[in-house]
């Protein structure tokens, strides 16, 4: 057994740790208490309250082995003048490249990595750090918003808008030198990238996905056409070469804000809970999943507390359906339903 | 007219008083206060709940001759020790040959029988007593759970987890010889049942229902192929070699928690208001419901007054679906649109 | 400019102002403080609410001009005896003759017209006076209900439950001389009207839309069809031998009670968020919306600030979705992604 996993460890390191056919056993939990990607306080305890709302319970309750890895310290740079109009870019930079050597140390490790932010600009170290080790996954993006603004376009100057135009090779010479940003390079392939959940898109970045011809989903989308057939064009689009890696960056913003209304920028129209359970389940089912975000979760923003326990819940059930929860039933080894005891005493029907 | 009557009862009589084609003009209400099949007091309240939901009101506008037998009183039985793990078998088993003889006696009248529960452990009786009047019966569980432990694989011990494999003449042998259950023996083949509304399964549920190939539709299915293709379904499975009476025992905890917050074992993601109709207006549709349950309705598990209110609102909107209450408008007699009273004194327009 | 204008407006002229292809730059926007078509008082309050939530500021945002044209002054008659069991005859004829009128103007100007209500007795001067410029103009009317009872098949006697046979040309000799409707006639060919939307109609209401083959989707049809393929057919309909100019007449008990509570008479199981918005997409993507109208908002029947706003907020954005916002991102001028703005400098990725 232990021979096995040294093996089984052996064999990861060749395919540079990259999911493909085989499932891991283990997950890796990393919280990411950071928020300087936008401008409203709170969201740096997303990982605390998720935690609390049972993730580490639920995942070990899925069979694997849970290594929660506590939450990064991230450093406070007490002097972080914004950029042209990029705010906080140094933090930003910094903290992402800390959670991309982390992300990247855990992939190698052969977990399967959940991220727990923060705010969503934490996907850059995410992603970045897990294409370090699996240089040909595909990034699925699910979420309200598109993120994909440059410096240039962005509206806020919030980072957190903005973290896809940084991983993206064809935006290259549209991001001008952030101080914070000079560790990374972009990584990624506008064809490798599928947006699910978008109802709110800048016009910058409406200009974006048409130039880039990215795919993507919008709420209308989903209406039009259902999430089952959604699904089946990701993967078709995603998958249609070869299978590869997938890493999942889920905004809580997706879901409709009467499920989720502990988060900055709510929008209303969003996923449903079953929705969102029919993304994750499909996801898990490819048996490619190798990395995922789950970001925005703000327990200051909620109303009241049942509010943020209905938020951390529902992020709870985003991350287990995503690693094999089911509302099918678990799979299980029994092979025979078991017999009455005592086979004299039966019950004669 | 009262000469019609008798030869219609007599005929019925002949036919075993089971419907197939006709439309039985008269309603059996029958409430059953049970909470013994699970842990949770209040459930026992659940008819008085929906009677004063406007249950009784609601059914006569449909132009039902309607018959409220009141509750039915069951003992209270001072010792009933756990057999095996097994909760109260004797209270249960007791209730449930009541029950049994008071639904074959409804059914065998020529009414349309409504039980209401009380917990779910009743559809034993309220199915075995349909049965013994209908032999042919088929029966669609609309439900979150699949309520298809057997006394060795439940997780909990509550009877209203095990009703249906009680029923099953291919779980004979798995069924121990329970204290209060010499009464009755399996009548129902599993292939004359359907689920719809699955999405908490244990893992030994799960094995009886691959086993067994029981066809069952959880949420995700729901999800992926819609409500009127799983109807279509659920349908063409039961009805493939002939017409045969309804028996639909539904569960209140098939609807989301957020529509039907009043009952013992919610689970997210449920059904919606608008699938709860589209079942219920489907079954009417096939002229074949001769039996139903209205289970799970526990006024004291709701928040507050508003809640209780809406999940036996609920409940009534189920029922009367069932029966014939219709979003397209209810069939009229009128034969012509009225014209103007005066047609001399008409807007010459 | 201002010449393009005049010729515009001249070449609008022509064509009786309607549109079929083009898009007009200017919104009208005309509220109908009025509640007498029913019994509950608030509604009359509903274009402010609605003006409140940001109307104005939305409809400016989507690059229209947008002229307010304030709310009519309806009188108020001292004495309005019932007609048969009409009520407020005279009071509600008064003022759809005055709102005729108004809509005539403001369609007649080039503008496309939205009128805020109010409740729906209103669309007969809205529907009425856009007919004067447009005669071949098509109706699309969402609405919980059918609002197509007669003076003899209104169980209630309010107007606002019989706007649509006042138009119906099928109808004429059904209508009886009603005080203060003699300025109008009936001028709608039941062939030019789809409805969507209905659960809740009347016996009288299924009857005339059934003698006359009026072409109705109630919610159980979008339940088994999806919205996408109701929109479809309802343009297929209305448009099959030619473009025409569409009045959409959209009562905000359309939508789930959950979603619009402040209103007179909620219907529980109504159109989700996202399906409002994908049907007034679908709308505005034909180009051809003329008019339309936004009614029984009712202040008044919310329990709370939060239900009123809520309402209110849907209103808006029922009536942007119609004129052109859009969940994909808007249109812009835009054609390149900007460049870093200093490319010596430029992050070397």
């Amino acid at each position: 057994m232990a021979f096995r996993g040294h093996v089984h460890r052996f064999l990861r390191t060749q395919l540079g740790h990259c999911r493909t056919q085989s499932r891991a056993q283990s997950v890796a939990v990393l919280g990411a208490p950071f928020s300087r990607g936008q401008k409203r306080g709170g969201v740096e305890h997303g990982p605390k309250v998720i935690r609390e709302a049972g993730l580490i319970e639920r995942l070990s309750g899925l069979d694997y082995s849970v290594h929660d890895f506590g939450d990064l310290s991230f450093q406070h740079l007490e002097k972080d003048e914004p950029y042209m109009d990029v705010k906080f870019p140094r933090s930003v930079g910094a903290a992402n490249k800390m959670l991309s050597g982390a992300a990247s140390r855990a992939v190698g490790a052969g977990h399967t990595l959940v991220m727990l932010g923060g705010d969503h600009s934490l996907a850059i170290g995410s992603v970045s750090g897990h294409a370090q080790q699996c240089p040909d996954l595909c990034l699925i993006w699910v979420d309200a918003h598109a993120d994909i603004n440059t410096p240039m376009t962005s509206p806020s100057g919030n980072l957190h808008g903005q973290p896809v135009s940084f991983m993206l090779k064809e935006l290259t010479d549209k991001i001008p030198a952030i101080p914070g940003f000079s560790w990374m390079k972009p990584f990624l392939s506008s064809r490798d990238l599928v947006y699910i959940g978008l109802r709110d898109v800048d016009p910058g970045e409406r200009n974006i996905l048409k130039d880039l011809g990215i795919q993507y989903f919008t709420m209308r989308d989903i209406d039009r056409m259902g999430i089952q057939r959604v699904m089946e064009m990701t993967f078709d689009h995603l998958m249609a070469r070869k299978q590869r890696p997938i890493h999942l960056s889920f905004d809580i913003d997706a879901f409709d804000p009467s499920l989720a209304p502990a988060t900055g920028t709510p929008v209303n129209g969003g996923l449903t809970y079953r929705e969102g359970m029919y993304i994750t389940e499909e996801i898990h089912n490819t048996g490619l999943l190798s990395a995922m975000d789950l970001v925005e979760v703000n327990p200051e923003l909620g109303a009241n507390r049942e509010a943020v326990e209905a938020t951390a819940s529902l992020a709870v059930n985003v991350i287990a359906s995503s690693l094999g929860q089911t509302r099918e039933g678990a799979h299980v080894s029994i092979d025979e339903i078991p017999s009455a005891k005592d086979d004299t005493e039966q019950l004669r029907l």
